[in-house]
């Protein structure tokens, strides 16, 4: 076919991603069906009054047809009205908060609000994969910085406070042309909470070099140590920081797509700007639904047994790896854990698919759990740039947002880890 | 504040749109409520059929979470199913159809699957404006060729068919940096349906110049005349032309916000892969919904009742401007309706806010309706670019997806023109 229907370079390199190299994985598997602690979706629904208020929304003319295209009113204000107590001052839900399709097309929209070619963005490694295409789609450059896995966490388990930064290459990759910097807090996939420190620090080189800094807390309300927000630790911050949050992520709804963000309103009006050139306007209906769940989690007590099951899920997981002696990093937040599984050897002359072959270990080592023992989880080398990718290849990362009988299920096949493993 | 802060181009002009100096006219008028016939939302809710659907996909874990990037099995199916029919063979589900957040961002999907900057798109004005900034955003560079009003528009009313192309003026737009066309066909604001000449006309030169046409057919169920689809003209034209769809439009459901791309494999996977980065997947729920609403709506008769109900509409509305003897475009499809205003003369020295003072008539003329006799319609001058809006200035635009009721209370405020008008 002729080149005049070739597609542009930013699509045009389609390299397998990790998602469908573990569904491959999981159709060559004996073992089925998969458990799947792979991908970062809950295995149960959203709580009933959530989704009442969907159904009751369904119902309404209004919440059928389009949503102004900053978002409805009322989400804004339940927003508004939820987070002012975090915030520490009166969010104005006109001006200060703006309403997406998820956190991803929130995120993109803040790129392609504040990024013109050739500036650049700070992300940290590793990193949610999709932030990569949405600074390039701008045409921003990344510069990444790496967090460092703890020393010793081949040999014993820690905290994931103990992936850390390193201030001077971090502060080295500032730099005139430096737009943004991204943050995540709880992480995905380390379960790292940035402490008060360190972002006090990172506060510091971004009002240094003039940085807006987008603060991606989707697992904002999942956190077992105290989390702090960027953009309440000075009326300077406040003004230079957008946050980011999910109430898929936060209503156990990762299919509804709607996100926020909350920020000064000189960045807000752009970032809705954007939003409305990128997706018009977000699903009306469960944009309701989720102002009510808003409107209504403290009341029901939503957010504390939401930390309680989910810390819950994590301890009952993450007790077989204590049991094999497999160290991991114990999370601070969110539904990720990182186990570091350098002690299991993969048998020599392993029949891998060829694709794999020039994959870190960690591909491998996926695969390998999937097809001999019927368990999904997510090699996270595929969060790192290639130079960096060996930092990551004795990890595999966990998704315990799942029903505890799959947990258990998940923990009696990882069992069948102990014949491989070194004594 | 430092410019280091500053917004990148692409959002940086807030120019007033027409949405907002509209809500701003409403606000100001003293006839309250205001009768809206300007944006295009239902003034009714989905058929019950499709709402259960809905409900109880909210029952389902699966449905509320994450979807595959490129939507929904099920829905790709009944999509593939529901459209096979009409393409005249057999469409594969799995490389045929994507689905996206809306037509709107499926439409932005295409554009940034195949455009590098300084690639040509051709629209014809008048365009949905959000083509535009779509285009803009991967560097497209937009060539405008007009639809030519009927020439005496402003004595008689007759059918929107006659909005004519030129197809020497077409022609001339083509050139070797021409990627994209975009065709919409039954048109907003227009009411027109490409006939199949003026298909095949558009289409030969396509495929003379190597030029992908994205073909927006998100009014597709609602035709009142033979309606041809661009992409099943001849096997040549079916590898080369994308068809847009929007259940939300389909189902009466706008702020669903579930989209549809149907087009041969080569060009459907780009789209996919440009919508997971700009969106990463659509909303579940409802796109289980569409999925159950497309399976059963042949069955239900509801394609027939939906022409039959609109075009009652639409003749019911029309009645006031034959009362009135205001000449209009007869709609060959969808819900919008032009009406020629020109013979409403706007009292002389009528206080018009300042930023209308270097507007077109018809923006004075939709304030004016909106204060005087309190209906709100859109002015079809902005959707040409500033050379040609001349075209448009005597137009104005109203959406008749409204109750009967709602359509009758228009009417009644609409006789209010009478005495504005010369005779
Ligand atoms: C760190 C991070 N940010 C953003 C997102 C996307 O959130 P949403 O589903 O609201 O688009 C995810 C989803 O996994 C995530 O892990
Ligand atoms: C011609 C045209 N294309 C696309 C759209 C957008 O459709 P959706 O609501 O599915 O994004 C509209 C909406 O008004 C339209 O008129």
């Amino acid at each position: 076919m002729s080149t005049k229907y070739a597609p542009a370079q930013r699509v045009a390199n389609q390299k397998q991603d990790v998602w469908s190299i573990i569904n491959e994985a999981a159709a060559a598997s004996p073992v089925q069906p998969i458990v799947n602690m792979g991908q970062g979706f809950f295995g149960y629904n959203p709580p009933q009054f959530i989704l009442d208020a969907a159904k009751s929304a369904l119902d309404r003319v209004e919440c059928n047809q389009y949503s102004p295209t900053k978002g409805r009113p009322r989400l804004k204000k339940a927003i508004a009205d939820a987070y002012t107590p975090f915030f520490g001052r009166k969010l104005d839900p006109e001006t200060e908060v703006t309403i997406t399709t998820g956190a991803n097309e929130g995120m993109l929209s803040a790129f392609m609000a504040f990024i013109e070619p050739g500036d650049e963005v700070i992300i940290f490694e590793p990193f949610f994969d999709q932030y990569i295409s949405n600074i390039e789609m701008p045409g921003g450059v990344i510069r990444y910085v790496p967090m460092h896995p703890p020393a010793d966490g081949a040999e014993r388990t820690s905290s994931a406070a103990n992936w850390t930064i390193d201030f001077d290459e971090l502060e080295k990759a500032f730099n005139d042309k430096t737009k943004m910097i991204v943050l995540n807090s709880p992480h995905n996939p380390v379960g790292k909470v940035l402490s008060k420190e360190e972002l006090t620090r990172i506060g510091e080189l971004c009002l240094k070099y003039k940085v807006i800094i987008l603060s991606d807390e989707v697992y904002d309300r999942l956190y077992y140590v105290p989390f702090t927000r960027m953009a309440t630790l000075s009326p300077e911050l406040a003004q230079t920081t957008l946050t980011v949050g999910s109430a898929g992520k936060n209503f156990y709804a990762t299919g509804w797509r709607v996100g926020y963000l909350i920020g000064p309103p000189n960045l807000i009006k752009y970032v809705a700007a954007a939003h409305t050139r990128i997706c018009y306007s977000s699903v009306s209906p469960l944009q309701e639904a989720a102002a009510i769940g808003f409107e209504q989690a403290d009341k029901v007590g939503f957010w504390n047994a939401a930390v309680k099951e989910m810390k819950g899920k994590m301890d009952r997981f993450c007790q077989v790896f204590d049991e094999l002696n497999i160290p991991y990093s114990i999370p601070e937040g969110g539904y990720f854990v990182l186990a570091n599984l350098s002690k299991v050897k993969l048998p020599d002359g392993y029949d891998f698919p060829d694709h794999l072959k020039d994959r870190p270990r960690d591909f491998k080592m996926a695969w390998f759990i999937i097809v001999e023992l019927g368990v999904a989880a997510i090699p996270p080398s595929e969060f790192y740039t290639d130079e960096r990718a060996h930092l990551a290849e004795d990890w595999m990362r966990f998704a315990v947002c799942k029903n505890d009988d799959v947990l258990e299920h998940a923990k009696e096949r990882l069992r069948g880890l102990k014949k491989y493993m070194q004594s």
